[in-house]
């Protein structure tokens, strides 16, 4: 009578296009592999965190952004803790499967800082190149 | 006589916070860090590649971006080899100094595969969040 999915199992069994995807991935020998999160509209490049293959499936069934925190050896729902979710708005795996892109919609400040961006914290100045520079 | 910097030393010195940022960069267990390349204009997320200290060092002061291969095990300029440069326009580290952002101009296709973007080979399907989602 429910047809809400309520355990991992159920979700996977719903959705095999997201255990299609976990299953082409290709995580690292840690077993991570490198997520980038960009914001949908402004496009800016919010943060990079790392997913294992579970991080990555709930990502891609349930909506919101989990990492798998490798200092805290944890799972790591963006936004449980501060309330800063990502909601997840894309995705898409890259040429060789070892790299997860995540468009969200972000809720508040996506750094610790309190910064929008993580980016935004440490500009730099490098020398500029370009055609004729 | 000679006021174009010919070598690293000479760069290095020419150009003190390129070796600030490389120093408190901080690389992992590899000696790698990953960095993300960001299209100036578009915006789009073109690829993600891993520098070393040196490689770092060589995308933040000769305009070009250059990444440390990890299957190959050397420098690998982007560009050399396909004529598709991709020419620095900005840079940062994040917060905690792990990730690096470039923000490129890109010349022609970035992905191996001839797509202008590696995360335009393979679109995800996953479900989509939301407020109220």
């Amino acid at each position: 009578m429910n047809s809400q999915p309520h355990d991992a199992e159920q979700r996977a069994e719903l959705r095999p296009d997201a255990e299609a995807a976990v299953a082409r991935a290709r995580f690292d020998e840690r077993g991570l592999l490198p997520a980038i999160i960009q914001e949908e509209g402004t496009e800016q490049v919010l943060m990079l965190g790392w997913m294992d293959a579970e991080a990555m499936r709930r990502t891609l069934t349930e909506g919101r952004v989990t990492f798998w925190s490798r200092s805290r050896q944890e799972y790591w729902r963006k936004g449980d803790t501060s309330g800063h979710a990502q909601y997840v708005r894309g995705a898409a795996l890259d040429c060789d499967g070892d790299t997860l892109l995540v468009r969200v919609h972000q809720v508040g400040a996506a750094c610790h800082t309190g910064a929008h961006a993580c980016f935004d914290v440490d500009p730099l100045t490098p020398a500029l190149g370009g055609e004729g520079a």
